[in-house]
């Protein structure tokens, strides 16, 4: 089914939801999903609201246009008009570990995934092999501290050239520059292997270990400049014991982090995500 | 804060939630919350919306009618308008085990549960002195074979005298006879020691023991006619292993029963439960 | 680091923890792990212990007979000596779905699994290239209602021939007859697409779905002639929501089948289930 | 059943296990539980030991002198022998807040706790009312900055007169000196209201809404001098949503602790928990 999808941030004010719904009504859209929310503390309004195309009345490239002058000017709306078509391209950025890579391979040979991958890009040549057998180029660019920012400047040209929506770092292992990240302002899916705020930056699972806590975590984020202080996509939790080392808890931890990495990808494909400050609005 | 909340269900048309929030927006409301949903296989649309009164333009008598005059009729809607004041009025059933009656009075004791408790009615003597530490009337009816009928007529009497709501089965080990039910059709709550369908009537904790399941559960559900296959309003469940004997699971069940059965209570009295066939929606 | 892991149930009786570490430590036996476990209600003693082979004054193969002449016959148990090497085999059967064979195939790929797997059969040719792509021989056998007993000669071929252990059906769509079973007692694990006991049999998410559950599930069991009734190894749910629709379920249901499965796995090939009944013992 | 539990910690070495139960056996000890864990790293063993006592051959005065001489000299074992009678006695300390200090008490009201509680010790007086309906004596010692050493004087006489073996801080809002501590070493249990070592300190609830997460959780864990770094018993989480205020998360939470606080204190007294730097062994 054809869709369009609209998500919307503006100052709260009465009779949002009566101007969107009855815009979406007069040009004959059938409302699919409509979710609001409204963040009191700073007295803002969210809005995400899918519909039928097929029977809509508006052009595709002409909606974005009268949206704004009959509703968005009025509420001073922040707001983006998505579809289901074409399909985005997602870039995979990937180091040596395979399992997030794996899980979303073949969750996208699955047919689970509407997305393009146009190509992996990593740092290691580990997974090349892998990544070729499911019909994916795969990128090689070593990083070193002196290659660094040739290297980025490389992935960018990747990034243009192959038309590129959003990135996703797959267990990626390298720290990204400010000025790749002001390419992709909340378009980039982090996947961090603890329960933040706890055991923010390098060798979760060791610190984990060390402090004996009983649940371990991971974390899908957006990309910001601050490392690991993105607004959170999606976390979840697995229980450990005394018993678990820390080679246990890196295998229990890479169960974890596959789904939450699928699921924050799952949410920004499906246009669920409101990014705001530090935080997130997801209406799943 | 007053507020409002207005539950509909109807067949599936365009431009129900324009009309509805139209309306809302007409008479100066503030719109809180507003969830829709559309069963696709049964043509079916349901709506949740809440609002301010305190800027309604409405009196809260005439609100219904209003509603039914320039919304309602148009779209063949069954609709409920439910006020958060006066609180409603709950009364508790319960036998010999107090691990549920204790939470909800706890809850309500805490503060965290709007509505009043004008009595609790028990087969047994058991929990008299604790729940008339509360506060709170505690009914005796004792239930035979024999008395059953005459029991419930009692029990009815009492529902009425106190102008009851809706009614929670906090572990009450009697069967609701078909005239009871319809006095409260879907305002009476059950909790479930397992979770269903699995595990279906009496001492389910000696069934998941027999069958060696690894996970045990609970279900808060509507009370229907046929027994434990009302509208489920929600499950949780706990992980259970082989040392754990059947008083451990009792014990670690009742955690579960607990949590489960305050949920359905929280849902039911913010009005977030649409129930349907034997289904729920629920907009939490 | 080569170790021995030896499996007991007897009757249970004082003494039996003194005699079985005593002969380990009297043979230099370094203990890795040891657990035991009493079924008050059946009178059964069970226990698990694991120790390093290295220092260990007796060799593989008079490690069992020295144990029944000093332990065994004393205490009439019933007890297997596993080693860590070489690699059990493991054949894996699939139908159509990808989801449970790829994450097996991504596991072993990644190192996680101490195992060989020596082929894949399967009633279907959609998976083989992938199948093929990880290195691994892949069976086609076509299974009808008129070739149903000549497919399974074929199979018990296949299994004799690559000496399998035990087999792992990875979503296979078919009944395995009673004389498969008995070739593999307790060494054939199913992944069933339900929280079990509900949902025994076919189509368990469109049971749910029209249960309106609000929690789906997965269970791996053993397989024994009675459907979906054989003792359980492992079971996880996932929470689900009036909007998912069937192919919703499904999908979630297939992350809540892979862990579930592959920790099945992991227990078995750890050596850390004791079946017994319908029931499983499970030292984790 | 009169049960004794020895706890034991000593550098890991060949025999163990043989020992002791050669011992247990000796004295016509019938072994109920037991678990070992080697800690690789430090080199560490840890045992615990459950039996009955009734055919058990040494007085319960004489266990421990005895196990000193047989086992524990030869192997430098810190050990304990505990018993399951008479019943420990345990303090509790609490503030305003009660969903902790309720559900303990329904717990211990319903026989679920084999513990004495002989008081409750509060800086407020909100909870007396409801701490006196279960008949538990309620002493009211309020504490300023001033007045603080005092009143620790006071509770410590307090523990003193009622042969206190641990203390309970159900959300006791004032910081625990380090005298205090010194005199139950592992034997003050503390929730704290966040996933540690996420959130630290005052008012985690609301951190944990700034910072946006999607999930919070609750630690028990034995008090030390460092702010909630002590070892961790028992921790538990509850997913949270973009539209939950401050208000939910600490209703939401406070199911969580007590939960989780419950099972640690269940933990504690089947002398399941071993200490050891900042972390635990629990043979659950």
């Amino acid at each position: 089914m054809n869709k369009a999808i609209l998500l919307i941030q503006c100052p709260d004010q009465k009779g949002i939801v009566a101007e969107v719904s009855r815009f979406l009504y007069a040009y004959h859209g059938n409302i699919l999903e409509i979710d609001q929310h409204v963040d009191e503390e700073l007295s803002l309004f969210f809005m995400r609201a899918a519909w039928e195309l097929d029977s809509f009345s508006l052009q595709k490239d002409e909606i974005a246009q009268k949206f704004e002058e009959e509703v968005g000017q009025k509420f001073k709306m922040d707001f983006n008009v998505h579809f289901n078509f074409p399909r985005p391209k997602m870039a995979i950025f990937v180091s040596k570990l395979s399992h997030c890579l794996f899980d979303i391979l073949a969750r996208h040979h699955a047919g689970q995934l509407e997305v393009d991958i146009p190509l992996v890009v990593s740092n290691h040549q580990e997974l090349k092999s892998v990544v070729e057998a499911f019909g994916i180029p795969y990128y090689y660019i070593p990083v070193s501290r002196d290659t660094k920012m040739e290297a980025e400047k490389q992935q960018l040209e990747l990034m243009k050239k192959h038309d590129i929506d959003f990135v996703v770092l797959a267990r990626y292992m390298q720290i990204i520059s400010a000025t790749f990240i002001s390419k992709f302002p909340n378009r980039i899916i982090n996947i961090h292997h603890s329960f933040l705020p706890a055991f923010v930056g390098a060798k979760p699972y060791h610190a984990a270990y060390e402090r004996g806590v009983k649940i371990i975590g991971a974390t899908a984020h957006y990309v910001t400049e601050e490392l690991d202080a993105g607004p959170i996509i999606e976390q979840e939790v697995a229980r450990v014991r005394h018993h678990n080392t820390i080679p246990d808890l890196v295998q229990i931890g890479q169960d974890v982090e596959k789904v939450v990495l699928s699921k924050a990808i799952k949410y920004h494909l499906d246009r669920k995500v409101l990014a705001f400050k530090n935080k997130t609005v997801i209406f799943y």
